[in-house]
């Protein structure tokens, strides 16, 4: 690659030097308990992501006259913070171009962090022809989210430390999206130590560099669906795909059942707030998808910026796939006296009731029946099972 | 105080070197923006709390006789966890008694460490006398959640390690239940370094230490009432006590509320997970309880381990605290078409609706009519006002 240099990579670690959060490696962990699991936790980061390591290292590297000119960038989310955050820092002016959609809590981090908004009608794409535009009317510097050796560069600093913090680490785990943090760890680990394995993970709903790789050649999915949207890409960039290409020794995906099971485990297990793009290193080797077994390995946590509410989704769906949340249906005759006897052999059982709910006009019920939701604490799936049996015996109908 | 002794503390820290996780500070954040507030993540230690400190500590100065016979603790928590990995970690054994009541997932925890599990009828007090009767009984050696010189000591090297970290750090604040984090950090801190204040916080439901220094004497609480489970203690040490009270500047409360904006505040901007024990700390200084403008304070967040169950209410009170989670009512006509004219009223106004739900059998609604229940994604307190004027301008009669 003659567009990046090692020298960069020990550049931007010293721009980036007291800049960036450098919280240590968290471990080891029982995420996998057939291998030593290590997280480097960029969620911890300054803006909540590793995206302020990129952005700041493009920024801080500007020409006099290009600083004056000031920054432009396309994003609703990590990069546009990462991009406002570096361009105050260095005393500049930013513009970011966002989706009309964007939430609300986004773009006011953004504005807080100094830039300043356009908000742009239609979609990403929209966006991002608006921010292009802009760029060549006013001569703004255009700081790309993943396909700019510098950006690279400074996210290749995660490689550097993981590599200084544990010399004698077997692999490297570092979500995919755009690839540029991939990029730069992979470009830096290899450099210092080509034995190190370093593996990518993709969302199975945004497969786009999973699939350029497979194919020899960089493709573009007409669309990306997951609920890691850090990582819902549709293309990779042509440096990134080929430093992949060179430095990444393998490439998985994982579904989005996963990475919620992975952000309940991070909140449980390792007491950390994860994004699902920050999360699908730890769900593929939580899930066995790598050959990591009785290895030494980092997982990057690439980012934390999950909205509260979709956070309350995840933990329920969670809770719900390992059979410590469960609602049943039981069809009911429609007199006095049953709710009470459901509810004792529940109780007996050690269920929690959280709700209840009386359906009467279902058309699955008899006329004079009821189908009962309730809603329980659980402790697993075969507690679940037991329940199930224990209601049934009792002579009641169980429908789900 | 002849009992502790500062070399103590430093050879704890020794003990404790490649035993304790050691993560960085976190900061500066923006907890506060009248001060510069740092993060000691104790909630990042094994078992997600400080607690294995104290008790790793105890257990390694232990006799060879002592080891052989084992050790015993009372504990429904924390201090449970890191009594049995130290136990296990030492190579001996270990009995915890627990009240019967105790979360499922608290025991399967203390036992996955290696414990053995003694489920006593009743509450802590009835599990803490079993726990006193099997230790005459069997010899074991009781180890003390807080009252304890070595125990104390190994709390105390969380001290050092702040002043270590941040030399010019200018107050320190601390969790207090039964008082042994803060003794041990108190003693250290001031030990090294008299100027630095160090402050106490606990829950206004269980404010036994407050009380107690305030009175001059140790006071016993006849009940706690808390979501910071963690530190609702009835009654202080006699050896905690009296190193607050030496050592101590000041000591504040806070209330539920508080405490659950704070583990918010720590999800959201942090992305840290922290139990209510852990949060009061930084609860105390974004609410303005201490004399901390323009200083650089340390808050210690001194657990984790909330269960997801918990998790998710205080994420939907806090949610709905600061309006960005809003359920109202609107009396009215049952007839079609009324819905779709609400909605269009919500959507334009930037609401977005979760949940809708009919009330037709409310006493507070004419016999035609019935009251709509929505629940929506909100800005903030502002915004729902906006709403609701919104909804009157658009002639409904907005009942709560």
């Amino acid at each position: 690659m003659a567009e990046l240099d090692i020298a960069d990579v020990f550049n931007a670690a010293k721009v980036l030097k007291d800049v960036a959060r450098h919280p240590r490696l968290i471990g080891p962990t029982k995420i996998n308990p057939e291998a030593q699991v290590y997280l480097k936790p960029e969620n911890l980061q300054h803006t909540g992501a590793f995206k302020l390591r990129g952005a700041y290292y493009k920024i801080s590297q500007l020409t006099p006259e290009e600083k004056a000119k000031g920054v432009i960038a396309c994003s609703a989310g990590n990069h546009a913070q990462g991009v406002a955050l570096s361009a105050t820092a260095n005393g500049i002016k930013s513009l970011i171009c966002l989706p009309a959609g964007a939430p609300i809590s986004k773009v006011e981090a953004t504005k807080a962090l100094g830039a300043e908004v356009c908000m742009v009608p239609g979609v990403y794409d929209d966006a991002y022809a608006k921010a292009v535009e802009l760029q060549k009317e006013h001569g703004y510097t255009f700081v790309h989210p993943f396909n700019d050796p510098l950006v690279i560069a400074g996210q290749g600093t995660i490689g550097l430390e993981i590599v200084e913090e544990m010399p004698d680490v077997d692999a490297v785990v570092v979500p995919i999206g755009g690839g540029g943090l991939i990029a730069g760890v992979a470009y830096a680990v290899k450099t210092l130590n080509p034995n190190v394995k370093v593996y990518g993970v993709q969302a199975e709903g945004a497969p786009s560099m999973a699939k350029s790789l497979k194919d020899k050649e960089r493709v573009h999915l007409d669309s990306v669906n997951t609920i890691a949207d850090g990582i819902a890409v549709k293309e990779p960039g042509d440096l990134t795909y080929e430093l992949c290409k060179e430095y990444v020794d393998e490439v998985v995906t994982v579904n989005d059942d996963e990475i919620a099971a992975a952000i309940l485990k991070l909140i449980e297990q390792q007491k950390l707030v994860a994004e699902g793009a920050g999360a699908v290193s730890v769900a593929a080797v939580m899930f066995n998808k790598l050959p990591v077994k009785g290895k030494k390995v980092v997982c990057v946590v690439s980012g934390g910026n999950i909205d509260v509410t979709s956070l309350n989704r995840v933990i329920t769906r969670g809770l719900v796939k390992s059979g410590r949340d469960c609602t049943i249906g039981i069809n009911l005759s429609d007199k006095p006296g049953q709710l009470s006897k459901v509810c004792s052999v529940l109780g007996d059982l050690g269920a929690n009731i959280i709700s209840v709910q009386h359906e009467r006009n279902s058309t699955n019920t008899q006329i004079n029946g009821c189908t009962l939701r309730v809603e329980m604490e659980t402790r697993n799936n075969d507690h679940i099972k037991e329940i199930k049996k224990g209601l049934t015996s009792a002579g009641f109908e169980v429908v789900s």
